[in-house]
């Protein structure tokens, strides 16, 4: 049933799937959807948990290889997500759905800040943790929507390690380097 | 015509739009439509060229601060279109679309392809220029989509100049610094 919502979330988007197309898909009735995960957000939600499962393990991953590897390892593991055919579909459903409609975007929201923001600010202990931390991983969802979803190029044929090697810098700059103030008399390349 | 289009394309996103609703919404015959800008994807394309107007404008400003100002000015100009209300509902309208429909992808790109990306590379002089751009204005996407539509918390309240101070560096560094191989014996802090 949750590879059925998937798949429908994905082709149809939040707003026009619906219990009776995911009922389809799998086979059964529309109550035994009901019945298993309630609403049309509640089946979204458990979708969406699911797409992410191995987000779930990044928080430690990332604590693991504190403070020279959490960039590295952030770039790394939202590159896996999209280049692993299993993954890629369901996270693009995701994606679809949360610019779409406000009750995906909270779900999403949610998701998001349970199982790694919270996570990961708490790792950095500076006041602006969770700014921090959402600007890093603004960096890393822009680059996926801008290769794999509006397809850029030359973004979009761009070597992975090389996009990894590019990026890994600037988000470890988000989480562990002290914000500067912008200032033109600072010469280039000392702001960072 | 072209408010009306924009309305629609924001209200129901690429696919469910029609040249019949744009039509009614602006109190004229579809055929009127169809007569000044021809297919739904022209229509689109028209849209979308007058949402980003201001954007005509980037490379020749973004040229005259070059190269300590580059990045501040980008991340400037992206913060204005999203919290200018006059802008922000029709960019709000391309994303959602471009998300959505490849086809509205396609124009979307090729918009921001020939007003800016191309313009921004060639300011650079370098053999990546193009990856380089696409990488500043996907920090500069990802922080607008987590930000304005996804609606993360503290970024979603966090100060525009708060942001633009803890942007203009990173967007500058995409732009301008050479890029180095992640190195994990590289003590943090030294890559950037």
């Amino acid at each position: 049933m949750l590879a059925s919502a998937r798949a429908e979330f994905a082709a149809r988007g939040y707003d026009r799937a619906s219990i009776r197309g995911i009922a389809r898909g799998a086979g059964v009735d529309p109550a035994l959807v009901h019945h298993y995960f309630g609403t049309k957000e509640q089946v979204f939600e458990a979708a969406i948990e699911k797409a992410f499962a191995p987000i779930l393990h990044v928080p430690d991953q990332v604590a693991a290889v504190w403070p020279d590897g959490a960039g590295e390892h952030m770039a790394r593991f939202i590159f896996g997500l999209w280049e692993d055919p299993e993954t890629r579909e369901p996270v693009l459903a995701v994606v679809r759905s949360a610019v779409n409609n406000e009750t995906a975007a909270a779900a999403f929201r949610r998701m998001l800040t349970r199982h790694m923001l919270t996570r990961l600010a708490g790792q950095l202990a500076a006041p602006d943790a969770e700014v921090r931390v959402q600007l890093a991983i603004a960096q890393l969802v822009g680059v996926g929507l801008l290769r794999y979803v509006i397809k850029f190029e030359p973004l979009a044929s761009e070597d992975v390690e090389d996009l990894i090697a590019r990026l890994a810098p600037v988000v470890q700059h988000h989480l562990t380097e002290a914000p500067r103030p912008v200032d033109s008399d600072t010469p280039p390349g000392s702001w960072l």
